[in-house]
């Protein structure tokens, strides 16, 4: 069996998004700002079809986390379309576009059933009901003997951190957000073990294991 | 002139002491995880008459942090003696004894005046009633060309943050403490740049410039 991790840039004052997060404003003011540090790195730019652009530490950590993801869990705020039940017209199909970056099944936690939603490119979104515990279940046995990669939000994370997640990667950013959305609030006793640091510019990555007793 | 700088150990979350601090418990519960890495330290163990001890990432950071120093400036609950005047009997000389650790002029912020305390080792405590400006000063003064070191705790860090620190070093320790005192709080804008980051066992360490406009 493959690990459960996530990766999430956070703020030094410990947000994943700044203050009056919303449609218009996914992140928070201020919430762009924490992936910087990606916008300038060549591989970000392939994926959104630019040219240019670095190739720094940050480039092989993202490559690595990348790797080896057989398929993922996220929040209903993730996937987006709205609190509620799926009444949009045409039907929300997520924020990527036909052929989202996944390329993987992705289970999608949400209280309103929903026929799974067939992507371009091998992502299929499954829409789960019947709690995360089902969810991280079913994405285990999608992924086989590769991970399962969970997306977020911060609320999905706290609810999974305590007593699923075997590892993951803070990508610690120098900007203080001075409110927003907290990563690690409601967490209980959690017992970590660090297992890499890693300088690029504009962030340090650093990896974290789960310690179960 | 130097720089004005702090160095400080920080959980994941932001907390720089647990809840329920107090005289017996003056890192609060779970405070004293912070320096867990510290204390293994072949370092910290000699400056504490204890033989062996490791040698890792970790010492050089510690002897670049303790370098330079010609002045040092400390909030009241640091230097101790508990709220309002200097009552005490004996007086209170801090927590660290006859010879304490610096070596340098320290300069006490408080509200109730007080002769400055001369100890052995070349720490002198001065004690500056007329605010965190004006002590900082004196501290310039004291320390010629050398740096000035911020020695905490959390409320008065923030009190410099925004106008006068010049870099600071996080040392990102992998436990979540829950609840306390957390260090980035009330800073307000705050102009980041990444200066390294440095791993070493249990820890990062992570200094950060303060941009001014």
């Amino acid at each position: 069996m493959g690990t459960f991790r996530f990766h999430v840039a956070v703020s030094l004052d410990g947000y994943v998004a700044g203050p009056h997060q919303g449609v218009e404003n996914p992140l928070g003011v201020g919430g762009m700002e924490l992936h910087r540090w990606l916008f300038d790195l060549e591989a970000w730019r392939a994926s959104e079809g630019q040219e240019g652009g670095e190739v720094n530490a940050s480039t092989t950590v993202i490559e690595e986390a990348q790797a080896n993801i057989g398929a993922v869990v996220m929040g209903r705020n993730m996937f987006g379309g709205g609190p509620g039940p799926w009444t949009e017209d045409p039907p929300w199909k997520g924020w990527w576009g036909e052929n989202p970056p996944y390329h993987v099944p992705v289970f999608v936690l949400t209280h309103h059933p929903r026929e799974p939603l067939k992507m371009d490119g091998g992502t299929t979104f499954f829409f789960v009901t019947d709690g995360i515990r089902s969810a991280l279940d079913e994405a285990r046995r999608a992924a086989g003997d590769k991970d399962v990669l969970l997306g977020g939000g911060a609320s999905v994370i706290q609810q999974y951190l305590a007593g699923s997640i075997d590892r993951f990667e803070l990508r610690v950013v120098p900007i203080v957000l001075g409110d927003g959305e907290r990563l690690l609030e409601n967490v209980g006793d959690l017992e970590l073990e660090q297992v890499r640091a890693i300088e690029a510019p504009g962030v340090t990555h650093i990896t974290y294991r789960v310690v179960r007793g």
